[in-house]
């Protein structure tokens, strides 16, 4: 099976309070981002949101998900820790991690980084402009040097976050700050990337290199597929002491 | 003050209940760990255990002490969640945490890690030999390209740990297995070092390679002291916009 | 297209001198090398070697690959400096570069590195055993927690290298060395593999888990392909200010 | 001896043919940067330039340096093959090295970084702000969470360089672009510290930060002095294989 399937989880709150947010957004954000996903190849979407029983997140739906996609904000607390223990070792034992925008501060990416997540931000309406700092990873694969977001909220350093494995996307933001936008980490044998953009109010998740992003973020975390091993004609001794463990 | 404050908290079970372990150190690894640290200059070396109260670990304990050095094994459940938060908080804000052998599976170190700390493991006697891998690092001050431990357990990789922001050390053991037994870390503000070696039936730590690295770490993960702020002849412009946060 | 293009890039001197080698690799080491390729799918492969004029690498060839491999030893003074310029200047445009054993100390690998790259070694029949520490990477896929090499040459630490971005192997060897065996870059915009095993003694390159990862790390090091460009509704603002360069 | 000793290294050409630069460094940049230095305790400060013979850096000279800053820009070509690959030596070696701005593109940097050290740049006199985004690194002590500079060269990503084993600081211009200001190395036993700021129509190095940092910088570049070593009372076996190399 060649397809990757990804889930996209989201908090579903502010579509259904707010108008402004259910204008941009009229079926949630987490249908949005499915829909991004959609218009490229060999991905199978679905969605799950925090209201649906388990939050969505039951043990078959997270064993058939190869990457999931994670956007909440307001209601982070809402998320049990046994749901949010689940998760996190369905990412020690290889599921991708997308976690976006305001899920810095959730339940699941605090754990997985051990530090607070904190962060400066602002909402001015401002511009931001992404930086690639790694046009050879492929998460920039199409991006050109950088990319811009007409009206965003601000997010600024220091993100106090362990140092990235790799650092992709650099913000620039018009009053003043800098974001490490784009951050890889690897939780056992889970990958994890860490995308800074989609403030609820803006039409973030229509943007095209946003779009663009997240689907290359999806393939990077999914496992590779095993292809057939190879067979050949080498015999290795026995080994000398047996490991436990 | 120039004196890095050095507290070296023992879980103090084994010597209490194992004649081997006690016959080892018999004033408690702990008290075996502070006096080698005393050795050299520089350092002001107390200790704390598990069954004082708070664990010897209180605000004002923590407070005035610069870097923490963690030796846990069987106990590791009875360390209250309270005062590992406690511990977690002042690392974030600062405070140096050196981490030895069995701690790789003690609380405060796997809610800093985020991931299982799993490893393979073996008591055999064997031998260990622990090369340098970054002959540069502070930590590897005054040690050759390796040295020995005659006897110790086995600890094997996969030790599922998040990539290291620098190894130190790569251990080789006699039965057939290696591990990254000096690990370096920072969260928040704190500085982590993760080191292998120190089970509780082997004279370990009297051994001059492993009190020298001990010494280094404490060195490297306490915060540098901040010297006279300079003063100088260039102002500034007011800035643009105030940052939040 | 889909397929990546691989050259594989051979001494080719030791197999016409040594008959010992000549015995173990009849058609060369890079016919080894490329057959192990061809047992899988998705890859074209061809090779080159020194004697070739331009060695087999003229701007022609390397344009159309997509990931070089590079195994050499005695002769690393006669590749010429102009073709290891240019080899340089693909790898930084994009092309990736998988560089095997002994290849450690090829004028390719040293410009890029930057550091003199001097390890230990003995040639000793001995045992090698290569353990996986990061088994979520896509270099490890298929690779149980490790696999043996039942006779190899001894490569030891301190392998005199810049930090890699990840470590994925870790080498044990009989004798008592350890050694950083599958080392991970990105020099510009191009993934950089070095693989250690591969005396010309023996015969490595047939071993079904060398055959393994040497093609993960094709496919790991080929730049990723670009997927059909998303088209959205989102129209950014002009820029504010071009930026030169 | 527990002074580091640090020789300055400016090109010295700038401050001779253009009467601005004369201006803002009447005696030399090199001089600014060492006078700088000295308003700190425990450094012991001299300085070489381009047209002095060997460029200042004889064996001698090298062999009694602690940490080298370098500042150069339109001479690059100038300096001798021979002599850097003198001071490339004694990086490996140990020395410390910490280059500033334009030497971005020095021979020194480039043979030690191993790709194109290419960057955007542009003279529009533009505010940087200087973002501190690892407050715990000693190369950070008693910076607060950001520090501004006037008006500055800009220089911006993709700035190509190696993945910094640590970036401490990102910079935002004001005409909308980012870059990575503060990025630590290790090559051999050397420590590397590219610092951004100092273009030579600037009063940048009168900056009382940009001060901080280059000291904070050379005390972290120095190899860490080797207090007493510890004496102990365990004897480890013979070795069981005596290593080569």
């Amino acid at each position: 099976m060649d397809t990757i399937r990804v889930t996209v989880w989201g908090e579903y709150r502010h579509e259904k309070s707010n108008p402004k947010v259910a204008e941009v957004y009229p079926d949630g954000m987490h249908n949005a981002i499915a829909a991004g996903l959609r218009e490229g190849p060999g991905l199978t979407v679905t969605t799950a949101t925090l209201d649906e029983p388990e939050h969505g997140l039951t043990e078959a739906k997270l064993a058939e998900t190869d990457v999931l996609i994670w956007w909440g904000h307001r209601a982070h607390d809402e998320v049990s820790d046994e749901i949010v223990e689940r998760v996190r070792q369905r990412v020690l034992d290889g599921m991708g991690l997308i976690v976006l925008h305001s899920g810095h501060f959730s339940k699941i990416f605090k754990v997985l980084m051990g530090s607070t997540c904190n962060l400066k931000w602002r909402e001015a309406d401002e511009r931001e402009r992404i930086w690639v700092v790694e046009p050879g990873h492929p998460i920039a694969a199409g991006i050109d040097d950088h990319f811009e977001i007409e009206r965003e909220e601000m997010y600024g350093e220091r993100f106090d976050i362990p140092q990235p494995e790799t650092v992709v996307f650099i913000s620039w933001f018009q009053g003043g700050e800098v974001f490490r936008s784009g951050c890889c980490y690897t939780r056992g044998k889970g990958r994890i990337f860490y995308f800074r953009p989609g403030h609820e109010t803006y039409p973030t998740y229509y943007h095209p290199q946003v779009k663009r992003v997240i689907a290359n973020a999806v393939r990077w975390a999914a496992q590779p597929p095993s292809p057939a091993v190879f067979f050949g004609n080498y015999k290795p001794l026995e080994t000398i002491v047996p490991s436990n463990g």
